[in-house]
């Protein structure tokens, strides 16, 4: 990234740190950390935008094609062949959007959901995302060539600590290039856990000055998952074009129609099966 | 690997599963679930020569060179660049064998531990050990440019729990392969936690077929850590010519002289400092 291109990304960072800073104790909303702006429950008039697009409502009954939103998650590390083809067969009779999993598995789960919608996605640099870029990118090409059509890659949050933007930038770039060249969505998790607000703005900046496709919470091994008050900060950040993945911990239809209020397009569990069975029954809303 | 050497691993394999399995309850040790060849307290004769070689007793308070069998390790995904500069600093000052961390920091260690003894270890397809191959070929070769000169990886554990042995191997020796082309120590991470002792027994015949320097109890991002069971498993099954390092919740020099007696030739821990001032205070034995 040349210097303009990072004075520009750092003004951006800086006017939204800014933004939030300004806001008093008084603008912060009742309900959690952030200022008002942020609360899903009161940007309803952008966000329902959102939601109503996708079919899924956080009041009602009514969850729609919630199916479509799920992204099929098994990534324990001794998850077995039996697991993924199970994984693999609830993604084409449910309908999932994918199913995700570790790269290890790709090119089993491409086979598997052959002649379906279902598409499989896979991670890189996952889920302490201290690798090196052009590893993360070497991996990717590797997950695509496998049958991948979505790439999730994890940051490298010790370099967004130390404030090397830069690297975090260049990190970014190299997994959101590769999948741009070869028509794949790229998703970047910013692992929220561990970042403040501030770096969590940082982080989704960046993602977006790298033309990432969506940006997701959390790797579902840091030690949080996804929350509303990250799902409306991560969308205000990223406005309107991009996709916000929420994932870790959302095991329930309610879970799943908050994040969706609260901005994203798209859920990681590892419990679809249950979340779209809640949303036939019309059950919790 | 050719069908005759598959044979010959699974022969070996079959052969220290069923001498496990001959053992019965009656012939268990009373200190923990292995059988009583595989008691550290009872196998001293074996076992004390490494811990003599090494100047680490289990008994006694004297500590010897403990810090030359320590990796001092930060592998947490937030370290910052201060964090890692202090862990160098301190590696130098103590004389740890090595600073064990994640590939986006090796360039920066190899760096500031130059014109010292310390050397800089990585880590491959860390912490799940679910990607491909030639991904932790590719991850470990960009390592060793960076100035690592050890590289612990971490087996694909579903592939072994799927009994796929053949790809195992191949995951090892992708790793191995290019540690000896380079003159680098390999070490094959088996995440005991979540294996059964038939597994482990597996797995470390594999590394042992594959000609890894060491074999490794866990990563410290998994269900449990180092046990003292497991090293004097891993230690029978490889023999005296392997090394065998201990990582994950060795936070003391009791701990630690506990693994060097059960076999183990390496400690991997955030806690080399504490476990140094301790031997140098002559405290708990």
């Amino acid at each position: 990234m040349a210097t303009p291109d990072i004075d520009r990304v750092i003004s951006i960072v800086l006017e939204e740190v800014s933004a939030l800073t300004r806001q008093g104790a008084s603008q912060r909303c009742s309900c959690h950390a952030l200022h008002a702006a942020c609360c899903p429950t009161r940007v309803a008039p952008v966000l329902d935008a959102g939601a109503s697009r996708l079919g899924l409502y956080a009041t009602g009954g009514h969850a729609g094609d919630v199916a479509s939103l799920i992204d099929h998650t098994l990534l324990r590390p001794d998850a077995t062949r039996r697991e993924i083809e199970t994984l693999c067969r609830e993604a084409v009779e449910f309908g999932f959007a994918t199913v995700c999993v570790n790269p290890a598995w790709v090119a089993v789960c491409a086979a598997l959901v052959r002649g379906s919608r279902v598409q499989v996605a896979s991670v890189a640099g996952f889920p302490l995302g201290a690798t090196t870029p052009d590893v993360k990118q070497y991996e990717t090409r590797r997950a695509l060539f496998d049958g991948a059509h979505e790439i999730d890659m994890v940051i490298n949050v010790g370099a967004l600590k130390s404030g090397d933007l830069h690297l975090v930038e260049r990190d970014i770039e190299a997994v959101t290039s590769v999948c741009r060249e070869c028509g794949a969505l790229s998703k970047v998790i910013i692992e929220a856990a561990l970042l403040t607000d501030e770096e969590k703005v940082t982080a989704c900046t960046l993602a977006k000055a790298a033309r990432a496709d969506y940006v997701k919470t959390s790797t579902g091994f840091g030690p949080g998952g996804a929350t509303v008050a990250d799902v409306a900060l991560m969308r205000r950040v990223v406005g309107e074009e991009m996709g916000v993945k929420a994932a870790g911990g959302v095991r329930d239809l309610t879970s799943a129609q908050a994040m969706v209020a609260a901005g994203a397009t798209r859920i990681g569990a590892s419990a679809g099966v249950r979340i779209v069975q809640e949303s036939r029954k019309g059950a919790p809303a």
